[in-house]
C-alpha cells in the first residue's frame, strides 16, 4: 500500500491526470486533461512543472502541508473539482490526515457553502476509494470540544447581536450556535489551520474585506508573517494574480497593525 | 405520478444523490456524492440534516417556496450544478411551477450570464425528464406584458443614458430593450419573486453594491423585512457565511432608509 | 471511438457532455443542449438567437474575433466549461489561431489560476480532436521574446517591490520573473489581445479595481474606446448585467483620464 501510495504521489506531482488514471469515472476526465494539454496548450505542462511543482511547492516559506491546506481550501471555495484529486494526493503525502481534510471540507461548508462541500466530496471520493481511505469523523455531540475564551466570545456575540440581531436574527443565532459554539471548537483541525483554511478561501474568492478577523486569529494561533505572506504567493498561482494583488494591501495593513 | 413524485421528493431531502440516481450521466456523479459522504466527510450528512433540512428549511421567517427560489438563484449564479436537482425537487414540491423556474433561469441568464442559464438547464433537464415535466414558456411577443410606471422608467432610462450612454451605448440600449421593456415585464414570475431571485444572485456572488435597487424593488412589491433578513440566513448556508456578512450591512442600511 | 469519446466526456464534466457529443460541432452543441432547453426553459433558445447570435455578435463595435477572445476569457475566468466548445468554435471560425488560444489559456493560468486553465483544456480538447487541430506552442526559452520598455518595467518593479516586497517576497519576485519578464513578452498573442483577455477576465469576475492598469495598457496598444465600451456589452450577456454595471464607472473614469 505504502509503495503504491508513493507511486501515486510521484504521479501526482506531474499532474492530477496520472495520479488517479486507474480509478473509476473521474479517470477519463483527468487522463483527458493530461492527454489534451499537449494538443491544446502544451506550455501549461511546462509551466506547471517549472513554476509550480519544481519551484513554488519547494519554497521554504510555507510547508507542503500548509500549501496543501491553502490550495485545497482555495479549490473548494471556487468549486474547482477537476484539480482536487491532485491536491488531495499532495495533502495526504504531506501528512494532512483524512480527518483533517474532512474538517476542512466541513469548515468550508459553512464558509463557502454546503454545495461546495458536497461537490468536493464527489471529486475527492475516488481518490479515497483508490487508497482505501475512510475518514473517522465524529459528530460534535460525541467529541470533547475545545475550550474557548468566554469573555472574547461574549464580546463577539454582543457586538454582532447589537449590530445585526434585528436585521437577520437567524444569521446571528446560527453564527453563535453552529459556528462559534460548535464548528470552531472541534478538535479535529488545529485552530491555526482552521483559520488558515478560512483565510485561503477568502483570498481565493477576493473577499478580502473579511480577512482581518481570520488572519489575526490565525497569527494569534501561530501562523507567522512569513507563512501568511507566502499564502498569497500560493493563491496567486492557484486563484490568479489579481486575487493575490487584492490580498496584498490587506495583509500588509494587518501585519503593520500587529506591530503597533 | 404524484406518488412517484413524493418518493423523489423524500429522496431529495436526504440528498440530491438519490433523487436522480436513475437518470443518465449525472446519476453516477450524484450517487457517488451520497456514497462518498460517509467515506470523505461524514459530518456533512449530519450537518445537512441537523442544520439545513430539519432547522433552516423549517423556519417560519421565509416560506419553503421562497427558500427554493433564493437557493436555486444562488446555485445558478455560482454555477453549482451538482446541487440543482435536489433544489429543483424542493422547488417543485413547494409549488414553484415549471413556468416560474423557467422564468428564473431566463431572468438569471441576463443577471448572471447566459452560460450559467444553459449549464443549469443541462443539470435540471434529467429531473424534468424523470417527472415528465415540460415548462410551457411563451416568447414575449406572444405574451401580454405587465404594465409599468412610465415616469419611473423614463427617469431610469435618462439617468443611465446620461451616465453611461457614451461609455457603452450597447449596454445601455440592451438594458432598456432586453431587460426593462421585456424581461421585467413578463408575467410568468411575480415582480416580487423576480427581484427576490435577483437579490439572491447578487448576495450569493458578493455583488452587494447593486443590491439597493433590487431589494427596494422587491420590498416595494411586498417582500417583508423579516423575509429579506432571512434571505441572508439562507445565503449563509448555501453560499457561505462571508457572503452573508457582506450582505448584512447593506440590507441594514436599506431597511433603515426605508423607515425615514 | 465515438462511444468511448462520449463516455469519457460524460465523465469529464456534467453539462458539457451534451455539448460535444457530435465531436464539438456547433450542430451537436445546439442539438443536444436544445433537447433540455425546450423542456426546461424554451425562451433561452429564443433569446440566445434573438439577442446574442443575431444581434450582439453582429454589432460592428467589436469584431467577432475580439468577441471570441472576450467571451472565451470570461468563461475561463469563471470556470464555465460547458459553454467553451461553442465559443472555441466561434474563435476558430473568426481567425483566432490555435496558438493564440493556447496563449490565452496560458495567460489566464496566471491571471485566473492554473486550475482554470487545466479544466479549460479538458473542455476544449475534444473540439480540437474532432477538427484534428493541435497548437504548436513553444516554451519561452525557444522563443524570441518581445522587447519591452526597460524604464517603465524598472519603475513597475521598484514600485511593487517597495510596496509589497516585505509582505510577500515570493509574489513580488514571481510577478517579475514569470509574468513581466516571460508571459507578457511572448510573441504568440499580440500585447493588445493579451490585455484584452486580462481585462475581460477581470470584468467577468467583478475584479474591476484592477482594470485600470490593463485597460490602459490595452488602449496604449490600440484597443479603441468604442471597442472597450463594447467589451462591457459582451460581458453583460456572458457574465451577467451586474458585472457590466460594476465595470461601467471604472471604464468611464479611465476614458476620461486618458483625455486629460
Amino acid at each position: 500500500m505504502r509503495t503504491r501510495f508513493g507511486k501515486f504521489y510521484a504521479a501526482a506531482t506531474t499532474g492530477a491526470a496520472l495520479s488517479i488514471a486507474a480509478f473509476g469515472s473521474q479517470a477519463g476526465e483527468t487522463a483527458m486533461n493530461s492527454k489534451y494539454i499537449e494538443r491544446v496548450a502544451p506550455l501549461i505542462a511546462t509551466n506547471q512543472n517549472q513554476w509550480l511543482e519544481n519551484d513554488l511547492w519547494q519554497r521554504e516559506a510555507l510547508s507542503s502541508r500548509d500549501r496543501s491546506i491553502v490550495t485545497l481550501s482555495a479549490l473548494i471555495a471556487r468549486g474547482q473539482l477537476d484539480a482536487m484529486p491532485e491536491i488531495v494526493e499532495k495533502a495526504l503525502a504531506s501528512d494532512v490526515t483524512p480527518e483533517e481534510i474532512a474538517e476542512i471540507i466541513n469548515h468550508l461548508a459553512f464558509y463557502t457553502g454546503f454545495a461546495n462541500a458536497r461537490a468536493s466530496i464527489a471529486a475527492i471520493g475516488p481518490v479515497y476509494e483508490a487508497h482505501d481511505i475512510k475518514a473517522k469523523q465524529l459528530p460534535s455531540d460525541k467529541l470533547e470540544l475545545l475550550s474557548y475564551d468566554k469573555k472574547a466570545e461574549q464580546q463577539r456575540r454582543e457586538f454582532v447581536d447589537s449590530k445585526y440581531g434585528e436585521v437577520s436574527p437567524g444569521t446571528v443565532s446560527y453564527t453563535t450556535d453552529a459556528l462559534f459554539m460548535d464548528l470552531w471548537l472541534r478538535p479535529g483541525l488545529a485552530p491555526r489551520d482552521r483559520s488558515l483554511a478560512t483565510v485561503s478561501a477568502l483570498a481565493a474568492t477576493g473577499q478580502v474585506e473579511q480577512v482581518n478577523f481570520h488572519l489575526n486569529k490565525a497569527m494569534d494561533n501561530g501562523l507567522t508573517e512569513t507563512e501568511a505572506g507566502e499564502v498569497i504567493t500560493q493563491i496567486a498561482f492557484y486563484s490568479g494574480w489579481p486575487k493575490a494583488f487584492s490580498a496584498l494591501p490587506v495583509f500588509k495593513e494587518i501585519f503593520a497593525n500587529r506591530k503597533e
